[in-house]
């Protein structure tokens, strides 16, 4: 049975099929623009394919409860045009086809949890680090989903005492993502292009993402957690962010070795439309 | 069919019998000295009572995965005398009986999900601020735990401007548990008795709490966070609590009301025995 996978991020959307990861096209990308357009083009992209189900791994966030009859629509997002958009609802109508929606990072640790970097696992998360910064958690083989859904992109960090950025984040300001994302780096740091190599943006990054590391470990004790999205590609983060989470947890308690703990993606970029074809499969007839 | 229940604490530890919470005798409490003294008095005391199986909810860390020939011994404490203490064995052996262990917040997790404050829900916290800081965190009806289990006492905070106070964590010096927990207090404030009133130290206590729960919220995205122990107990303490979460998460994404998100215990200081019983049900023939 073939299946249909989109990735809708805030900047670009991501489309493919497949009958799994092992078999699945290059993706067709395009600009995520205003949800008409976008949505537009994604059932046109499905026009030409014969698929059974289309699984959606969308950024939010959203409603996702199964009892809400808002399920799949966008709640309030800085991103213009979106807020309230009835997104599942109107791809299942345009599409004429099932479709299951998740969060992109719930899409993601589902695909790393399947064919990934935490094959096997039954307890762990998937961080994305980019234009904004969220983890997909998965306790007990399921991401915690459903009524509300974990933000881990927010949570209150302590400051590095060098960075004097106000913080980008328009809800918290100086909040994790507010400091270590993609539009926090660039208002202190530039184009990205120019962030490799410069030792500053990378002790930056890793001393707000270690804490957030040291939250997760803390909070749901998984066996990994797998770091992916945009800016987790500056050339030796994960190492420097092993490293600082080693020293933050101060060996309590007894902790699995910290290279098996902090992972890169096994999916690379795909991670998401992976779990979005899972998302398919579960909703296919 | 009768069941013993334990709370082992790290000060004192609790023992009753029933058949239910419902019918649960008061509980006899002794102090938690040395192991051999302290396990001594914890089979002296079902020797007089016809239980079962006993279920036991023990402060930690403790070694929980199922797999493995140490469950249920003690991880490495700062408590004297207890590290290594395989207290799941000597307890089974000594009591001839089943014998059913997990972490004392798991226990008063299990207790106020089944008779408390978080009844009917699958996705909850129990968190403990007393002599340490510890939280229970269930998610799908389960509490985390096996091969790790959380420890959300120790999570990066942000300090409190005026706080000059070093930390009291033996790991961490300034983590969460070392600057809001009970000890921590004591070294600023003096004794207990002259807290309630003292509104810095409701003060300071609120400014670190309010991060763990925000913590919490973005990372497990719980139903509800039931605010236990020792240090809850601060005149005002709950209320305050709330408006000071309510700011840090500043309505994103859209929260539930915060005086049902942030709750006191429905079980008073008898969640722990309470989950005890329903782990001594769950081991016994």
């Amino acid at each position: 049975m073939i299946f249909g996978a989109v990735e809708i991020g805030g900047t670009k959307t991501d489309m493919s099929v497949g009958t799994s990861y092992e078999d699945m096209a290059d993706p067709v990308r395009i600009s995520t623009t205003d949800p008409d357009e976008t949505i537009g083009r994604i059932i046109e992209f499905f026009a030409d394919h014969e698929v059974a189900a289309v699984g959606v791994a969308s950024f939010g966030p959203l409603h996702l409860s199964p009892s809400s009859s808002r399920i799949g629509t966008m709640m309030f997002t800085p991103k213009p045009g979106w807020s309230g958009t009835p997104l599942h609802h109107r791809l299942s109508e345009g599409l004429g086809l099932p479709v299951t929606i998740d969060t992109d990072v719930n899409g993601a640790a589902r695909g790393e949890g399947r064919w990934g970097a935490a094959q096997g696992m039954s307890n762990f998360v998937y961080v994305t680090v980019g234009t904004g910064i969220g983890a997909g958690v998965v306790v007990g083989g399921q991401p915690i989903g459903g009524e509300r859904h974990p933000e881990a992109g927010h949570i209150v960090v302590r400051r590095h005492p060098d960075d004097r950025h106000e913080g980008s984040c328009p809800y918290h300001g100086d909040c994790l993502e507010g400091l270590a994302a993609g539009p926090s780096l660039e208002a202190r740091f530039g184009r990205p292009e120019t962030w490799p190599g410069n030792d500053v943006v990378l002790e930056m990054t890793v001393h707000y993402l270690a804490q957030a590391m040291v939250a997760l470990v803390y909070t749901v004790a998984p066996e990994r957690i797998v770091v992916g999205g945009g800016v987790s590609r500056l050339p030796g983060l994960h190492e420097r962010l092993r490293d600082r989470v080693a020293t933050l947890l101060a060996g309590y308690p007894e902790t699995p070795e910290l290279d098996l703990l902090i992972s890169e993606p096994g999916l690379g970029d795909r991670s998401g439309l992976a779990g979005a074809l899972l998302l398919a499969a579960a909703g296919a007839p």
